[in-house]
């Protein structure tokens, strides 16, 4: 993304091109979307017609990425986005207004723990979730920050999540997240409890000869127990620049 | 390994060189030992001490690896394997004989289901399996032979091995298996089902930019739920050389 200087607003919101078409309020001071939101926003399978959740969506990053890749693709898909922090949600509001993308993007202030009253049960065929990593208030400085809630089980933990996509999701709906792999055990044991079966899974790892920092995920709910586990997601070459698959992710001619 | 001839045995046996100052008898009719073993006896976390139990050990691979580790290592550990088909028993006896390794590793022909009456609950420290990955008889073309056996779930299912590792453990003892990564979600819901906490895992990825074909996992009885995921393991560079880890873990000078 390329920052830009708002004159309106030139204390705590900022104005950044997606390199998609699209534009996107965000706040330095909050929270701005990281690499994390680009994977899973490309790693999730979308499908023409899809009608697609994001839990915890933040200044909505992950349903103006996937908008422009259905654009792309020729797909209608309507998406809707869930944030908690009154902040982040009325930013999101706004980038979906600045795209005119009203119509295609419903971002709303709530939270995910109600969200099946919300929209009703079964009323998405893809949910999306980059949630926060860290359990608890583990390591936190700052329970107070956007940033923090984004970044630690504050306000929802990875059983609300699971929870809420069992009930948000139609029969054969797909449930995509991004997570840390030190918790891939919880999170594969707290998927099939829900009924989401895992189906593809790739582990990301900022160089090839490290440790992987993410995991990508997606199960089906009701699906049968058989998962592909992809390639190796690099994001770095050993001199650091972003490797071939993160240039094309990133829509970065090379 | 070396293939040798065996003058006596000319027809079904083989005496190989482990290349660690050890030799084994196999069945090129019957099942050989492949990457998957020579992996798992090296990802196993071996502990000065360890009373170890190879579940299914056909001609008795794993254990003659470790026994290789503990003795590089300076480590007293002793080593008993169970193998059901009575042919793979008796090669494995052979070769413990063979290399003087009556005292340290025990081969004994028996049921996997059976062993926690064999041996006792909680008699091991280190429980490792490189069991049969492909589910019932999904496939087989003949499951007479033994090396159906070793590769379909035709004499144990996961379950009993899971069930079987369980009771043989001791509290914080390890269980460590190679198996195929399209089986990992129930694998994980598998071992935590049987309060084996996966805590170290691995996938193998036979080149740098294609999906994985094994994963390695290790898990401890009774272990709080936080794994670690190491690097890719790769087995082979472009150029389809081993990479320079495989040859490390085969010990081959490079």
């Amino acid at each position: 993304m390329r920052q830009g200087m708002d004159r309106r607003k030139p204390k705590m919101q900022r104005l950044d091109d997606l390199e998609n078409g699209y534009r996107i309020w965000q706040d330095p001071e909050g929270f701005c979307y990281g690499v994390d939101a680009v994977l899973l926003a490309h790693y999730a399978t979308l499908k023409d017609g899809d009608r697609v959740l994001d839990m915890g969506t933040g200044t909505g990053a992950i349903p103006l990425i996937m908008k422009a890749i259905a654009r792309d693709a020729g797909f209608k898909a309507h998406f809707t986005g869930i944030e908690i922090q009154k902040a982040a949600a009325d930013l999101a509001v706004q980038s979906a207004a600045l795209n005119g993308l009203e119509n295609d993007i419903h971002f709303i202030q709530g939270d995910i723990k109600e969200a099946a009253g919300i929209f009703g049960a079964a009323s998405f065929s893809l949910v999306t979730c980059n949630p926060p990593y860290m359990i608890g208030s583990h390591g936190l400085v700052s329970a107070a920050s956007a940033k923090a809630a984004a970044r630690h089980e504050i306000f929802c933990t990875l059983e609300d999540i699971l929870t809420a996509a069992e009930k948000l999701l139609e029969v054969n709906g797909r449930f995509a997240m991004v997570h840390r792999p030190f918790r891939l055990a919880e999170i594969i044991t707290g998927l099939t409890a829900h009924h989401l079966e895992p189906k593809r899974m790739r582990l990301v790892y900022p160089f090839a000869d490290r440790e992987p920092t993410m995991v990508l995920i997606e199960a089906v709910r009701g699906g049968r127990p058989r998962m592909e586990v992809g390639p190796p997601l690099v994001i770095y070459e050993k001199d650091s620049r972003y490797t071939d698959e993160l240039l094309e992710i990133y829509g970065i001619n090379h």
